[in-house]
């Protein structure tokens, strides 16, 4: 059994979903491990990580739309002194989370055909985001 | 320290939540591990996994329709070429979630009383769901 | 590779985010395990787990307004047998969830700047809530 962690950093340019399954994919070939446990963690409060679909354009446009009609620029909230889009950023980070957890199977993770790893961006600035990711495991097939 | 991973598959008839505790709780009595780290993953992006409570089928109501009011079907989405529960089915898979990690302490999840794992199909039509678990841990008690 | 578990009671005096940050790092510490997983996980149906802001004060008001918005005490719920605070609470434990995936590195957890760790409790009246902490790893720096 062993383990390897790296850091993952999206520039980000506004509101919006970044996928980067590619480079967590390229990475777990670069361990060698084939069987195990991969967490990405978001080391931030205003953008999270989410699994969606990777395929229609049109639904990340919708997820975001539905987050930004959820927790909206508009409302009133006590803490407003970083901005209008801070608080709703939080909320956002709040409802959608810090880690995901993809068991790793032949040296790939184990998503379903249409899933996408994504950054989602929260805040309307430019950011550096940074991701750290973990795996767990062996070099081994079968287990 | 070794692991473990197998996959459930659930067929699913419409929206609802689909309970699958037992079948977790028996499969690692098969592995005969005893302490170490359960990780569910559903492959899908218009399906979820969730914990709550496993007593009052009336929760289990009251939270698909909670989930039915907040990204509801006649709302207008870009995205509707798959139909009218298509994308309220993605927004709902956000908010719940595609993994859950659980310790195991003793040959079983450290779940509460009242916690029950859940499959939440957000689609309308029939579906075969696939989870992939993956366990790591050990063969003793102690740690 | 090795693993260690650990349990934190918070006693909760109603609806509030409670930080237990220090605790966990303090634990992690005691463990001499330098890089691996923790996992912590909520053994409960009406309070949940979440990572945000941990410098202004506003920011847990605002967020806990937001679930009190979006899951309302006032609305009408099949499930109402254990008081008006019981479903709004299962509503808000699905929305953020049981679990957190955290690495472990250089004998810290690698959270951001502005990163803590809370436990929400969403029932109104006092509770003593149960978390499991779950760390696996090696007594390593570098992986």
């Amino acid at each position: 059994m062993q383990q390897s962690q790296t850091r993952f950093t999206i520039s980000t340019q506004g509101q919006a979903l970044y996928e980067f399954t590619r480079e967590v994919a390229d990475w777990i070939s670069d361990t060698g491990i084939e069987t195990g446990l991969l967490t990405l963690f978001c080391r931030h409060t205003s953008a999270s990580l989410l699994i969606n679909e990777n395929a229609a354009p049109a639904v990340k446009r919708d997820l975001l739309r539905w987050l930004s009609k959820a927790a909206p620029e508009g409302d009133t909230y006590e803490h407003d002194d970083e901005g209008p889009d801070d608080m709703p950023a939080h909320i956002r980070t709040m409802l959608t989370g810090a880690s995901l957890s993809i068991p790793v199977a032949d040296g790939r993770m184990v998503l379903g055909t249409w899933q996408g790893i994504y950054l989602a961006e929260h805040r309307a600035m430019p950011h550096r985001r940074e991701i750290v990711a973990h795996l767990l495991g062996e070099r081994v097939s079968e287990v």
